[in-house]
């Protein structure tokens, strides 16, 4: 079994006082993909005093034993919005950040959008604009244990 | 002025693990008031493996100096949603829960909605059905301390 790492509070607010310093972006909006990003939303949008902190959600469907489908939904309303900042905790495959701009583009030609993240992967399909750390173990967030400990 | 509590993330933690024993409801969605909520959304989506999580916006707008409207936005599609739990950090006055439930009540009205907050106090307008402390002080939020210090 891979390595795992868990990456508790501490550390993320750290990361994220590192992050802050790396974002050069003048964003009015942050989108965080569900679950993952939706701390860093919130610790971001109390920073920033943004109040337009949205969830966006994903699902994947297992076919044929390998998860080969995403599906997006929850997808905020951006007609008030100009430079928003999409937020995950990791870009993993890439996949899901791909699917997510691919769409918000679509359906916002005109808006410009960036993305961020805590962890990152050089194998991903797309790299966020900002990121802090290469994800080089199985990352056990503190969101995802530190209810059932 | 009034006392300020810091409450930290460890705290955060420990309260939401009373909240999970506190909460006979079987939900199937979230609702996180933003910004207050979403941290708590992230933590108890994961622990109740939901992944509809979303968000829902307030804002309040000042007139002759007194904070008197409140606006709510980004109002979640609940189509396929039918038990839903909304939460926040604190149900201080109660107006902005007051409203979001009557709004949220108004368009979904066979569904069915209760409501969770760490903090409440008992002279707001409502109570939420599940809660953990009462505020007695002015609450400084980790997330919204952290990134500054």
């Amino acid at each position: 079994m891979k390595n795992r790492k868990y990456y508790s509070y501490n550390e993320f607010r750290d990361d994220l006082k590192v992050l802050i310093q790396k974002i050069d972006y003048n964003f009015d909006t942050i989108i965080a993909i569900a679950r993952g990003g939706l701390s860093i939303g919130q610790l971001l949008g109390e920073y920033y005093n943004i109040r337009k902190v949205y969830s966006i959600n994903t699902i994947g469907y297992d076919r044929d034993k390998k998860l080969d489908k995403i599906e997006i939904f929850n997808i905020p309303n951006l007609k008030e919005s100009q430079n928003i900042l999409i937020v995950d905790d990791i870009v993993d495959s890439g996949d899901t950040l791909v699917l997510i701009l691919d769409r918000v583009k679509e359906l916002y030609p005109d808006k410009n959008f960036k993305s961020a993240s805590i962890f990152y992967k050089p194998s991903a399909i797309i790299q966020p604009d900002y990121s802090i750390r290469e994800a080089k173990e199985w990352i056990e967030f503190f969101w995802s244990k530190d209810l059932n400990s």
